[in-house]
């Protein structure tokens, strides 16, 4: 049996009790407060408030829900107070509780639950919540086209993108991350629910199996194209490249997001048909990697020096490292997709790009216009999506809520 | 950490020794030969040959990737050549190892890999793989319209349903189960890419928290309507029930059928933004049970017996019980899912029904039928496609292949 399994029975024992009071009564997610998860600790909660959001730092959970809304009123304080409910129901899911006070049952049988159910019985599964405000909220409509952040500028148009609009942008956003994909599928519903009237769902987007490590205490995970990606991906050991290139700084001209970090997400479909065609030798010159070992062309193990001068001037790696952009890092921390077929016959398959940066102007848009113009990758994949937020700093307490400095 | 994690480190470990051995030469799968989990029984593989096709009763994992393919060669050579590639890549993929003999770098560095590389290093993780045909391949392309079971009759049309048929019917599929959603992938995106030429992807659904228990070791699970589903399944464990109603016997008329058993597939959109403002009263009724523990109406715990003359008429538990369908049970296995936004503001999220049966025409079909009619919870969900497959009996040994009874 699995880890989720293991943690059911866990919350099952505790909960033998509650089920003895009878029919209307339920067992709250928030008995689960010490889960003790078979596998070690994919049960357990990661703290909601702090300096910094969780989910950008954190470890990067195997599992993804993620979501862009339009803000369907046109009312300053409806939106206030949706970000003050939404914050609310973070600090309790994040924590394996339901989204409301009332749980799944309400106080009256009368009246719609105020938790959607599903989750019950699951522990946190590690899910964060991390929100991010679009270019597109700091329009008229709320008055914040002062407050905008130079740094969350409109990206560019890179050569050979072809994005959808529908799939595209949004006024906000909000990414689950989990180790079960119930619980992340859970809390981004339930917030939707919650924002009924006020937010409508723009896109979604589901993900498995990271594909970057953000801790040296993990694994380098695999793509669909069968590398390892992220070997050297900024991870939360390196204090002070943290500090230097992840979290946005007062200095930085917009003083409400001092602490947080600037989102970009680009969902690549990868023509996963056209690559499996293609030879080893000719796969692993294009990424600058072997394939089994992730070792760089040239060297013997994954963790090894890069060294560029080994690698043809159009490899992936080569494009892509710091050393080509001015010391220029990324924090990524995206997922593998797999969309159902796309009617001609292929999977719709891929990567949902995610990546947390000080500052894109001089980050994620020098390097993909680096990747753009000359990647041999190019020829197998498509940026069909795109996304730029404004991620804020944390909830310091239960007294705070997302974006408080920005509407104050 | 989580269990997967853990079963990649312990493979780490085993290839140590094979990464010295230089670059191009990568670490086999196959040196998996005894994963331990940290969770216990996570990466383990189940058998893959015997009397029955694993991933039926097999205890429901938590991941799925099912696919239907049309074949697009007209030749029947060719089809049973890619039946027996397909079974000794599945014989393989099942049990932790890569598609091919030759692994993701294969003999040649000019030559393209024969696994595309994405699992390397993961565990078997519980994967089944489980093969259907459809009632088109039974036309007169490759010679079987004799041979086509009366059981895998078309299936009826049902009221309501509102089935795209671009997500419907195929001539195979491939049901993928596992506990890791990137280990049902590639066994799926290997099989495809092994018959490229041959069949082409029709289409294919991911899923996710399994909707029933297949044994009585398993904790039910939740639907997404939050309710747990799958109480009264039949089990592996009901060994006089499996023989009567659900393995295909000689006597039923196709005789290279003994041992298989029908598949149905429904992917039913639920309408979770109306459904979740329905008081708790109405949903529980509708139901016929408790949110909170499952109990049906009337009774205190899951499993006690239903009591059909407390519930209404219209109720879901009582439409569907096997006393309403002269004693009809289904065995099913089916998963939530989460395919984006419906593109209107919405979450597009529902049930993928995957049950299986000795005949659909005598239970599938009349438990549909009532439910069509009566159902209230049909207020809250649409089915939007549709597919009923022969799934042939289980591969005896090396020497056998998927489907050669029904071949020779």
């Amino acid at each position: 049996m699995n880890g989720r399994l293991s943690r059911r029975k866990v919350f099952g024992l505790g909960a033998a009790g509650v089920a003895a009071a009878g029919a209307g009564v339920i067992a709250s997610r928030s008995l689960v407060e010490e889960p003790v998860a078979a596998d070690g600790g994919t049960a357990a909660p990661f703290p909601f408030y702090g300096e910094h959001q969780a989910g950008i730092v954190t470890p990067a959970q195997d599992r993804l829900h993620f979501v862009a809304f339009d803000v369907v009123t046109d009312k300053r304080a409806e939106l206030v107070d949706l970000l003050q409910e939404w914050t609310a129901a973070a600090a309790r899911l994040t924590q394996g509780r339901e989204a409301g006070a009332l749980g799944a049952v309400g106080g009256s049988p009368e009246a719609a639950p105020d938790d959607t159910g599903e989750a019950l019985g699951l522990p946190a599964s590690g899910l964060t919540l991390t929100i991010g405000f679009g270019p597109s909220l700091f329009d008229r409509r709320f008055g914040l086209a002062e407050r905008r952040p130079a740094a969350l500028a409109d990206l560019p148009k890179f050569p050979g993108e072809q994005l959808v609009p529908e799939i595209s942008g949004g006024d906000l956003c909000v990414q689950a991350c989990a180790h079960d994909p119930q619980v992340a599928v859970h809390a981004i519903r339930n917030l939707t629910r919650i924002g009924f009237g006020k937010v409508s769902v723009r896109w979604s987007q589901l993900g498995f199996g990271r594909t970057s490590s953000t801790s040296r205490a993990q694994v380098t995970p695999r793509n669909l194209m069968g590398f390892k990606d992220g070997t050297n991906n900024m991870k939360l050991e390196d204090a002070a490249l943290l500090r230097d290139q992840l979290w946005a700084r007062a200095e930085d001209g917009a003083g409400w997001m001092t602490g947080g970090s600037y989102l970009v997400t680009r969902k690549i479909r990868m023509i996963v048909e056209t690559w499996d065609r293609t030879s080893l030798r000719e796969q692993e010159e294009i990424f600058g990697r072997s394939k089994g070992e992730g070792a760089p062309v040239g060297r013997k193990n994954e963790f090894d020096p890069v060294d560029l001068a080994a690698m043809r001037p159009d490899a992936h790696v080569r494009l892509a490292h710091p050393s080509s952009h001015g010391g220029a890092h990324l924090l990524r921390r995206g997922y593998n997709y797999v969309d159902g077929s796309d009617g001609l016959g292929r999977l719709d398959a891929g990567l949902f790009f995610i990546a947390y940066q000080r500052d894109p102007r001089t980050q994620f848009v020098p390097v993909q216009m680096g990747l753009a113009r000359a990647d041999r990758l190019n020829e197998y994949i498509k940026h069909v999506s795109s996304g730029v937020f404004a991620c804020p700093p944390g909830v310091r307490d239960a007294g705070d809520y997302w974006g408080r400095a920005l509407f104050s």
